[in-house]
Parts: C-alpha cells; structure tokens; sequence
C-alpha cells in the first residue's frame, strides 16, 4: 500500500509529522511505501541518513505551503504546488492509495474531493471523528466538511458513519441518532425533521430517532449523524470543555494540597488517555473515492503514526466498497437534491 | 414585587419547587409577593399550615398540567388551563412583575411570547444562560427558544446578552463572541456572515468576531451569540460531558483506591459547586416585555430559590428598560426581516 503524507501540515510540522512516518515504520509491512510530500529539502534534513533505517520512505517535492489560516479554494488555486494539492495529486493520478494529512481542514477537504471525486452514489463527502466516550466509541458525521447539508447528505452521513463503525471499529449492527434538540418527533429544525424521515424511509437502518447534547456520553448510540456546522462546534466544544476541567481540578487539587495533586496525576493521565484522540489517529474523510484521513493541527508525532495505521485499516477492509455496496440498493440518493 | 411561579414544571416539581418558594422568603423584601400557580388542593397540601410561615404566598388555581414532552403549541391550545399559561396570562394582565417555570421549555417560550409580546425593537426573545467557567462568566443566547434565525435576531441576542452580562452580572463592556468554526473572516455559514456583518456595523457593539466552541472555555469574550439549535446542542452537551467526565474520573479512582478517591471527594463537590448552573438560576428569556424565567428540568429548591432572586434582580435593575434603550439608538433593527 503507498501512503502520501503531507510533511507541512500541522501546528507541530515537519518535526512531528515525520517523526510520526518513521515511527509507523516498525507496524507497516515490508511492501507498504510512505510517501512524505514538502520541500524536498526541509525533509531531507530530517530523515535518518542511512537508508537501511529509512524503511520504504520516498519523497515528493512540493514547495508551496497552504497555512493553516489560509482560505481554503482561494490558497488551493494560489499555490498548485501545495504539499496538500500535491497528496491529493497523487491519488488522482492513482501514485498513492491514500492521503494523510494535518493542514487546513478545508483545504484538504476541497483539495480531496476534487481530485478523488466522490465515490458512487456519495453526493457529498464528511469527516468522521471517533470519541472515546464511557459508553463506548461514538463515531461522528460531519465535524466540517459540508455546512450546507441537505437531508440526502446526513442520510448518507448515517450509513457511512455505520459502515465505518461496523466494519472498521468492529460494533455489530451500530446505532444511529440524528443530533437535535429534543428527542421527540415533532422537535428540531426543518433539515432535522426532514432527514428523520429519510431514515425512517430505510429499513436497513438501525436508526434510533432524535439525540440531543447529553446524550453522546450516555452510550445512546455508536453514530451521530449532524450537518458539519453543529459537528464542528461539537468537537471543538468538547475538546475545550475537557481541557478547561482537567485545569480546574488541578488548579483546585494544587490550591488544596501539592501532595494530593501528586497522586491524582495518574489517574488523570490514565482518564486522558482513555479519552485521547490521538489515539484514533485523525478523521476519515468518508465518501471521496480513496481513502483521506485529516488530523488534527495539533497532532504530535503518535496521532501521525496512528493515522497511518488508520488509513491501512480502512484501506484494506475495503470500507468504500461496503459503502457503494450499501448506497447501491437505497432508493433514498435520488429523493433529494 | 409579585412572582408567579409554576408549581407543576420540571421533573421534581411541585415538592421541590414549593419548597425553592418557602426557601427564597427569607432573601425577599416584605411586600414581595409569590403566587404559586398549579393545582389548588396539591399546592395547599404542601404549604406550611401556619399562616405566619407562608410569607406572602398566594395561590392561583390552574387544574391543567403540559408535560415535558408535549407538543409546546398543541399543548397550550388543549390545555388553556394548565399552569404554564395561567403564568403568561398573570403577566399579560399586570397581575404579576415576573414569572418563573421549569416545566416545558417551548410551551414556555411560545406562551410567554404570545402573552407578553416583544420588547419594542426586538424581534424574537432568545434565552440566555450563564457559563461558570474558569474565565469567568460566559452568558450564551440563544439556547433554544428560536430555531430559524435570522441575522438581525443573533444582532439582538448580542446586545441583550451584553446589557444583561454588563448590568446584572457587573462585566464592564462584556465582548462579544459568535459563534462560528474558525475565527477567520471567511469562515461560517451564510448566517454566521450576515450576523458578523451586522455586528460589524454597530460601533457601539464590543464585537470581538467569531469564536470556537473551544473558546467558550478559554475567556475569549463574555458573551456568546448563536443561533438556538446550536446552542442547545452547546447547553446539552456541556452538561452531559461534564457529568460523564466526573463520573469517569469517580470511576477511575474507584478501581485505585477508594481512601484517594474519599479524599478527593471534597475537592470534587468545590469544582461542581463552582460551575454548577444551579446557582444562576435559570435563564431568562431575553426580548420578552416582561420578566420571564425558564428554569432547568432537574431543578431543585435552591435552583427555585436562585430564580426568583435572578427574577428580582433582572426586575429591579430595570434591564428590560437599558435593552429598549439601546435598540432605539441602532439603525440595524429594520436591516433585516
């Protein structure tokens, strides 16, 4: 399998990135190849200079960089020779079986699905992010990639996600909530209520109704379905919403006794570990023919290594195929849009 | 002062919220009046005999009871004898200053809107909740009482929010946030543009632009502006995440130690009592010509107790009359809608 990794993508880029490429080495087979896209140069300086200890590394120059504050189809169109334009390059031109990268999350996405097309019966592309919740691992679709969702996309959010969830996280027969304001028919907005129908419409799918809020950590359902504005916001919340009770308990802890925050300390790290994202190694973009994951601007050098895992994963159990096979005997894609 | 309150709405009523009644006595003035409206003889059955530890509490007969799951505007047509518009109906003849409820949060929103009409120059009511966070107090609006908003509906969220955060929460010239997913200009969906625009144009307005869902948590402005269905989903998720955090760290230390976790016991009830909403009260729905308190369903006595000091407070300080005030000075109400 070849793997292109966008070198300059990222708050941590390229120290962590490529730290991450070669630390995934050890957990890769002997015929994967990893493909690290940048300036030829900046990479060079970082590989390991012997190349028995380079595994099957190669380099793509790319000189342009799309920052993480650029606008995305603007900054796409201004510098062709993106390491972002270039990963999505190779895929199109079928020199990489799948994409990773950190940048500009609408730059990526835009970049992806314009060279790796949708796949069929996909009207639009969305990330899907795993949370590790204590009732279990909870996929969500979209954080981002569509802010203009229509019934027929979160449709296809649901069984992609669910396919995702099944045969990549291994939870038999998942189900689905639809994120609102209420769990009762009549609540939610126009596009809530109208996606609500057309799940309803599948029989095949294990569609649960409404969730609201609190209800993705009280194990309501495995996917959640929501258009990329709320999924977004969703994400982001809860990242800060983590980090700021982490500080307020150890701020709290240190203000009470140093000793006692000294014990808490593993604990803690214990919990953060078992709800770190890192750990899931970025988001899937579901729907672009191939496979496209984008991480986190923060990623440090495991969520790099992890994304590589989690590409090969869903390259090889062959989830875009599961996906086409599932929207190929829907009536629903016509219906809308 | 006269406060008229619910005595059937939320999950525990009306025991706890009979007793919020009794409770807030003490903290009111002499000639405040409570009128509690609900069933007469389970209101009766559960207030003090003597007449001397009653306070100034009334009754008002309302036989009907809206459930929490009802249809909001069905219900109240089917039931115009239920509590929750028997409050409505005090307030829109001037036989009560401000009304309180935890039951049913859209039948609330719709017959208080119904009953007290709008403030001059507002277009629709938005409820406003406050956010302990470690950088303070974070007022958010709306969280659930519009779901098809309009630009010129988040420009007036904006400014209610921020003459409430300034005038009752004593935040000198409070910032404020909208709520998007990215800071950047070109970020957001066509609402989230439009409403930048607008909030753009108004000199007076301490409009710091658009924030994250992480932001909320990271003392980024005292005031946050979206649209109902996000905000909702922000409310709701914020509290089953931090419920499911503390259960998770309980949990953790359980399977340490149960002498640490005994130990961290009190540090745990410091931070929930520092950012527990129970505190503040409710919210109040902003825009209504009215004093009008929505609380949460799980609320207990001194939820009860707080919103009927919030409700006297909001009423005392006249901030109904500083939001008219400000409004009549914008060009931008007849912009839009």
């Amino acid at each position: 399998m070849r793997i292109a990794i966008d070198a300059m993508g990222g708050d941590n880029a390229p120290d962590e990135i490529i730290a991450g490429v070669i630390e995934s080495i050890e957990f890769l087979a002997e015929d994967d190849e990893l493909i690290l896209v940048g300036p030829e140069n900046e990479i060079e300086a970082r590989l390991p200079s012997k190349p028995s200890r380079r595994g099957n590394i190669s380099v793509v120059h790319a000189p342009d960089i799309i920052a993480m504050d650029d606008v995305p189809i603007e900054s796409l169109r201004r510098k062709p020779k993106s390491s972002i334009a270039t990963i999505a390059k190779l895929a199109k031109r079928d020199q990489a079986d799948a994409v990773i990268s950190a940048g500009n999350t609408g730059a990526c996405v835009a970049a992806f699905q314009m060279r790796m097309r949708n796949l069929p019966g996909v009207n639009r592309p969305g990330i899907a992010v795993v949370f590790p919740t204590p009732g279990g691992l909870v996929t969500i679709c979209d954080v981002g990639a569509n802010i203009a969702c229509k019934p027929v996309h979160l449709y296809q959010y649901g069984v992609m996600a669910s396919v995702y969830s099944k045969h990549l996280l291994g939870i038999e027969n998942p189900r689905i909530g639809l994120m609102s304001i209420g769990s009762e028919d009549a609540k939610g907005n126009e596009l809530v209520k109208k996606t609500r129908a057309l799940m309803k419409s599948d029989p095949r799918m294990n569609f649960v109704g409404n969730i609201e809020g609190r209800d993705i950590f009280r194990g309501a359902c495995e996917v959640v379905v929501t258009e990329g504005f709320v999924g977004n916001v969703i994400l982001k919340l809860t990242e800060g919403l983590v980090d700021g009770l982490f500080k307020a308990i150890k701020d709290e802890l240190m203000e009470e006794k140093i000793r006692l925050a000294m014990k808490f300390k593993p604990v803690m790290k214990r919990i953060y570990k078992k709800y770190d994202y890192n750990e899931y190694g970025g988001a899937l973009l579901l729907g672009v023919n191939g496979t496209a994951v984008i991480c986190h601007g923060s990623s440090q050098a495991r969520t790099i290594k992890n994304a590589i895992l989690a590409s090969k994963r869903f390259y090889t159990k062959k989830i875009n195929d599961k996906i086409i096979e599932y929207l190929s005997g829907t009536s629903v894609r016509t219906m809308d849009e």
